[in-house]
């Protein structure tokens, strides 16, 4: 079996680099519109060889996509139409407008859409690492749409990278992402924002961060080619949590401003019940 | 020397891990109102023996106050009152109302306001660590108040704790750490309630939740006892601090409501400038 990844930043290569060991597979094939990358990929012995699009869909028997949201949407139509039996699985951080963009394609059942659960804040080649994926979750969206031959090897791909596999919607995909994820983005890039708009003012402003507060702005680092599509096409939702997030947020403010320390004491106690989720 | 550590959770724990090893040290006395920290922190070595408030500070020559911030205002008059050469320093999230209540105390110059840059969490005996202070900031506040040979010992102290001193005014230290460590605890304390909340319709939620989730939640575990008394003192501080992350968040909103996506990009672009201060 030969594998197509399409994108080889710090999935697409994780994913090239863990591959490899999968029981069947031959060849590691990259496809990277930036010449660096695709350099850097075969230094870094993430793939065998780099090819054009065309090439390398001809002789793969599995295409990854794992590239911005926006680029997946375009390009996923084009690969549709010109591949045979080859099994195409994305990657991307949406699903809703992806699926729907494809929904009525002749070739849809050969696409398994989905999205591995793990991530970090860095990106291209240089971040891929074998200590990706493991013990998070892989969801596959719209199981049916896609034929049992696509979706076994899609669920055998993600095993192998000792994931455990989650089956929804799209939509559903997209709602809770917006609350796990993509949230988490927007309140990291606005409080590195607000720290660096008192940097203005006040040099030292950065002398006491702390562990803490790295934690908390360290999706700050993310890069806005990739989210801003992931923006684009989970707006709505995105939208929504973010006005409770602002409510909730609000509810902290009202506390000081009425000093009502007791119910302070109450918000808290009940976000640390987060602890049942977080290790 | 002999130190007494008033407080055995996380700071006070630790302190007393690493300080056992500063030539000089004989022993290490421990306080702490809640006797099953007394018994953790003698089990595991932390401290040599436990005493009462009056005992302990009759033996030894350092005092560190290493309790949640209202105790620290309310016991450091007491303190004062019966030393008599003792060094007090205190390891306070905020220095201002601290300062301000010993001010016009005749034994001020003993005391040494300051505030290690260092913390995660977790409380109590059992999250004390060897790992903890090095590489970061100790700030000492308004070290023009304390006497030289008190302002020693601490500097003593930090820079065998391996942290580098910095040194500032009380109120200088206290919008400082409203900006780099109180509102990331308010950010994570509400971005942890607004995905709870969605719990409620949503028993799945947190089935996606990876890394980038966790770290930004991560100190939603911190406790209401701790934090409200450092809201409570740094009040305005944080209400300004909340008030322009609110702004921040409002800027992303309104792009996403507008569909602005390249004034989204240039505010994710400026964001990630924050890669300058992080590691």
């Amino acid at each position: 079996m030969n594998i197509t990844i399409i994108g080889l930043g710090l999935i697409g290569g994780s994913m090239a680099l863990l591959l490899r060991g999968l029981p069947g597979v031959q060849r590691i094939i990259g496809v990277d519109h930036e010449n660096a990358h695709g350099k850097q990929a075969l230094n870094g012995g993430l793939v065998d060889e780099m090819m054009d699009l065309e090439d390398a869909i001809s002789v793969c028997d599995v295409i990854i996509l794992a590239i911005p949201v926006d680029a997946i949407k375009n390009i996923l139509p084009t690969i549709l139409n010109i591949v045979d039996t080859q099994v195409i699985m994305d990657v991307g951080s949406t699903k809703a407008v992806i699926c729907k963009t494809v929904q009525d394609h002749r070739n849809r059942g050969l696409f398994v859409a989905s999205h591995p659960m793990w991530g970090t804040e860095f990106s291209g080649p240089s971040a891929a690492t074998k200590l990706a994926f493991a013990g998070k979750a892989a969801v596959i969206c719209d199981q049916v749409n896609s034929s049992h031959a696509a979706i076994g090897i899609v669920e055998k791909i993600y095993k192998f990278l000792g994931m455990h596999i989650v089956y929804m919607s799209s939509e559903e995909h997209d709602l809770h992402a917006a609350y796990v994820s993509h949230v988490s983005h927007i309140t990291s890039f606005a409080l590195a924002n607000t720290v660096l708009e008192k940097e203005r003012e006040d040099n030292n402003i950065f002398e006491l961060a702390s562990g803490g507060f790295e934690s908390t702005v360290r999706l700050a680092k993310s890069h806005a080619e990739m989210w801003v599509p992931i923006f684009v096409q989970n707006r709505l939702n995105v939208l929504d949590v973010l006005n409770e997030h602002v409510e909730q947020l609000n509810k902290f403010k009202s506390c000081l401003v009425n000093e009502d320390f007791e119910e302070l004491a109450r918000l808290i106690a009940h976000a640390n019940t987060i602890k049942r989720i977080l290790k």
